[in-house]
């Protein structure tokens, strides 16, 4: 008998006594802990069984079947102002919900300020804090531009962003190159060597990868890629060496064979890809923007559509509600391994557009496909194993093209259901990176966090508000 | 509780009626059959008695350290004749233990025309056969001049070797180029496009990954990068997905900074690497070979040093005996998934010096590190965990650089015994790919392959004879 393969399995909710008896027998038991449904609050269980309707679950199935059938391509770069729709020169987008520059942590500020130089919108730290602080440069989210973006997020007219296409829709998704670890833009790092790093993207790499592409007829097929890195150790969020590994195998022939670029460049373009073992990140979290737009908007769908926080607050959005209507609560700090010299007191509570690996299946839903990723973020393997397994109670279908050897191939658990999370009061787990508190320092540590339960109470309600009305 | 962490679990051996008793109790039973040690045979008994020695245990130990030891670069590619040991232009270098044409089979037959076509020992395939059966072609084992070769293994004089350097030990290994998939010589593949292929290997792939090579000061690391792989669902023998793309990576940027080469063929270069899911296997059993040639000649041990299958008979080397002193059996028919239109029937035996892998703790001993393989070779994830478990069973020790993140990060089993396969009855366990057993067709299918038990007993009797002729 194999461990995988035990026939005799129980869990056991709530009161132990049981549970204790059939250990003491040899059974294998899992003991989870019983929460009443919506937490004991009686109008929102009352708001949440009047959504456990055939109607409801008719358009979750809709919006599901809309992100399983995304078929995406990674196919151009171009200067974000040029492609990303609404996008001006006076304006930065960034990760996560609408914030302004008074609720901003010290890392985004810098993040933003950071931006600012590299846009040329300001030339001293002080002008370009002076100017945020004065409401004279717009900031909005990425994801309300069909883009998206890790850790600050900022996105700004002139820095070159890919462009996934999703080919059953027709609709595209953007997002700015990874810069790699260290002192970086994304993590609220600032100096010199940030934006002279900013500044090589925007001359050299962003047009090199772009031709390169248009040299591919098909572009590089995202669904294969990913669902090829779920089967090599990634989970294609906060482990992404398996598929940067086979973007950089699609694109290197094309890099090699341009006579555009120089020799020394062409090796250097390769040499910073292959340095970024998240050199992918952002071109799987354009996939899943990607996938889960056009599942956007499905009337009485409860499936959420956005996970994303700006550093303060955490927001979801859902399918049947509206496109700029988000559910927030307070950004939580992750729990995790921290790199020497730092700890949880230096960590920047969540921040990023990263959940929507997440929100699209991957990420803390896929860790089953990436035991190693422990060694980073903490825990065991057969604890990667059991956030998937978990991930199953609170989503509506399983993915058809990114599966879980470990679990025998089971598709990824797909679809966050607002009902299911309050229902179970489990969580969506997300594997994240962690940014220092304090501007200008970057990444210290990775980890896992959750939404608070708010974001999903709180759409729960909103959710209910038309059937009330109706009745 | 975790299925990993289980905290109740029997093995029971022989009689199933208390294992039996146990399951019924809902206990998790692995039914193990029970083998008399030396498989009842009593002479064969008393002799593997007087090998479990504190001798041959500090024999083994350090037999064992020389492979843990081992520090592997890939550093160069040169042309066979320049750099493999006694190689001459008339002689061809084949997989396995040694043999003669009359015992080749029609597939390994097959592959030593192509290889003196492609040399020009011969002008046309009449007269490639004619020579060789006059012996006018001299055939030795790759294992005989620092090389390994994949299923058929011909290496001949003017072919590209790339060049694996021990730097614990100053030893060097060579193998060919992995020719992809589909008609390949090493497979038994005769054709025009088998020929043409083998030519712009020599003439463009060799030549170009050379001059890359040498502009990298330290080479590629290669126990840094199969540990990678391992972490990245490859075991490194019948799944080379990971180790591939990471070498591609790591051979991408000094490619596509060549001056010499011409943007047509620096594409062509990487795009054909990047096009073999086993681009690295090569250089992995190259790598594996520097690491096992140190532990060769320790006397007394009783590790096993080489297991190698010339497509008719399966033959091991052993440290405490001779360098030429080959201990053989019958090569088997694997037992695994065929290509459409294929079956066991068509199948050559196993061949290759590919399991030089398993020799060296990889492969089929890592196959827990590669769940997502029994798409390949049959079976189920929990089938691949249980081989690896398996191989603790005859190894001496535990890698230190290779690790099983699905275990907890055990090291691969390191090491095969030749005592611990004779008392305990368990074979080596080989991922292989399958042969057509007719001249010209190729692979026809992978699986899974042992070698016969008669290789491990002969070897016994042969380390048993000195301490008998003491006493």
């Amino acid at each position: 008998m194999s461990l995988l393969d035990s026939p005799l399995r129980t869990v056991a909710v709530g009161a132990p006594l049981f549970a204790d008896t059939l250990a003491q027998q040899g059974v294998a038991v899992e003991q989870v802990d019983w929460r009443p449904p919506a937490g004991g609050d009686a109008q929102l269980a009352s708001q949440l069984a009047g959504l456990w309707t055939s109607d409801v679950d008719r358009a979750n199935a809709e919006a599901l079947r809309r992100v399983l059938d995304a078929r995406q391509a990674l196919v151009d770069v171009r200067p974000a102002g040029e492609v990303v729709p609404g996008l001006e020169r006076d304006m930065i987008l960034h990760a996560g919900p609408p914030i302004d520059w008074e609720h901003m942590t010290a890392p985004v500020r810098a993040a933003a300020v950071g931006a600012m130089l590299h846009e040329g919108l300001a030339s001293s730290e002080a002008e370009a804090e002076r100017l945020a602080s004065r409401g004279e440069i717009r900031f909005e989210p990425c994801h309300h531009h069909q883009a998206v973006g890790p850790m600050a997020g900022m996105t700004t007219y002139s820095m070159p962003v890919m462009i996934v296409e999703n080919r059953t829709f027709g609709n595209r998704a953007y997002s700015i190159f990874n810069e790699g670890l260290g002192r970086v833009l994304r993590y609220g790092g600032l100096g010199p060597d940030v934006l002279e790093r900013l500044d090589w993207i925007r001359r050299v790499l962003g047009p090199t990868v772009g031709a390169a592409l248009r040299s591919l007829p098909d572009g590089v097929d995202l669904r294969a890629l990913i669902g090829q890195a779920l089967h090599m150790g990634d989970e294609c969020h906060n482990r992404n060496r398996a598929a940067s590994a086979l973007l950089i195998k699609a694109l290197a022939p094309a890099i090699a064979g341009l006579e555009s670029v120089d020799a020394v460049e062409r090796r250097r373009v390769l040499e910073f890809a292959g340095g970024n073992e998240h050199f992918f990140l952002n071109v799987g979290m354009a996939a899943c923007k990607a996938a889960m737009d056009p599942a956007h908007g499905v009337e009485g769908s409860t499936l959420v559509t956005t996970m994303a926080r700006n550093g303060t607050e955490f927001g979801i959005r859902v399918s049947g509600l509206g496109p700029e209507q988000w559910f927030t609560g307070p950004s939580q700090v992750p729990r995790g391994l921290y790199f020497a010299g730092f700890s949880a007191d230096d960590a920047s509570p969540d921040m990023g557009d990263s959940a929507i690996t997440e929100t699209a299946g991957l990420g803390g839903f896929a860790m089953a496909a990436a035991p190693a990723i422990v060694q980073f973020v903490g825990g065991s393997p057969s604890d990667a194993i059991g956030h998937s397994r978990r991930m199953y109670e609170i989503t509506i279908g399983e993915s058809e093209a990114y599966t879980l050897p470990i679990l025998n191939f089971r598709g990824t658990p797909t679809g966050v259901d607002v009902r299911m999370v309050v229902q179970t009061g489990i969580l969506p787990q997300i594997n994240t990176g962690i940014a220092s508190r304090r501007a200008g320092v970057g990444q210290i540590g990775a980890g896992l966090v959750n939404p608070p339960m708010d974001c999903f109470t709180s759409a729960l309600r909103a959710l209910a508000a038309p059937l009330a009305a109706r009745s």
